[in-house]
């Protein structure tokens, strides 16, 4: 058995560190919709998911999946750009969740682009509340997906450090394994 | 209130995960000996800890640390370099500590070499056991630090990982904090 979490373990269980029931939250690349569904459970049923995607089939994957599993009210999908997530809400918001580079199972010739991934970063951060954190799972296996890991580590490298902690949660002798970078509001 | 693990809480933690009451273990670096003293309630009455240091100042300190906290039955303190290590310990263990850098508080002019730190890791994953850690928390605000993780990173890079996972915690917005590697045996 492995007892160092998987990258995605560790940043569910990072995730579940911050949030408290009845918050809201923010998928902000719901893809297959299962880290909607692992935030739907955490706020409870008082609190508030709101789930993006640029693509048409995730939002339906998405759906589908919070319907199975009665959670679907707690939900709110849209159609859109993380980047443009301040059009959408106006309320602090505990956690943002972000997988960069692909949709599992979908088309890979859509990945994220730098700067509306930067940009969804910055919106993260205005709405996010004290003591709140953003997790960003990285892959960087596919065309594009290093280069906007290049742009985006820069970026947070540079995030003062009396505001926010940033941190990297990588396995070293793999390239497999999606690293994760997770940034506490202070 | 920071949520998110500081580097020595992740290591504990991570540690914690591995080891289990009777079991043998290793602190590579004693220092001032809170690891020491860490492992020694980790591993019970049944269990033993092998405690290392080149300075004999590192191996006074961690054995008052240890008497006044009643443990110094379970440890073995040994002034000698952890790339000696085997010519200590003939059984296995499920965890071996290291702090590279300084002993805080002490000589900032004596610093582990790189070539003793890759002795100490390899006899160290010799001794360990299948499902054993090992934990490396470095430090690179002194000279020389920064060449030996430059040696050090390229060695755990490397590691076959159909037998190894080779884990890295890091802050990355700031200098000051240690950062860690953590070796996981498969």
């Amino acid at each position: 058995m492995q007892k160092l979490l998987r990258t995605l373990e560790f940043a569910h269980m990072t995730v579940g560190r911050f949030v408290k029931s009845g918050d809201s939250v923010i998928d902000a690349t719901a893809g297959n919709g299962n880290d909607t569904l692992f935030l739907a459970r955490l706020v409870g049923e008082k609190g508030r998911v709101f789930a993006f995607d640029v693509q048409e089939k995730a939002i339906i994957n998405t759906k589908n999946l919070l319907q199975q599993n009665g959670l679907i009210s707690r939900a709110q999908l849209i159609k859109d750009g993380h980047e443009h997530i301040e059009k959408y809400i106006g309320e602090e918001v505990s956690a943002v969740m972000f997988n960069l580079g692909y949709l599992p199972g979908g088309d890979h010739s859509i990945v994220t682009r730098p700067n509306h991934t930067i940009g969804g970063v910055e919106a993260s951060l205005n709405l996010l509340s004290s003591e709140g954190v953003i997790t960003l799972v990285v892959y960087t296996g596919h065309p594009g997906e290093q280069e906007e890991w290049n742009y985006l580590e820069k970026y947070v490298k540079n995030l003062n450090k009396k505001k926010y902690r940033v941190l990297l949660y990588k396995f070293l002798n793999t390239k497999e394994s999606p690293f994760l970078v997770a940034v506490e509001k202070l």
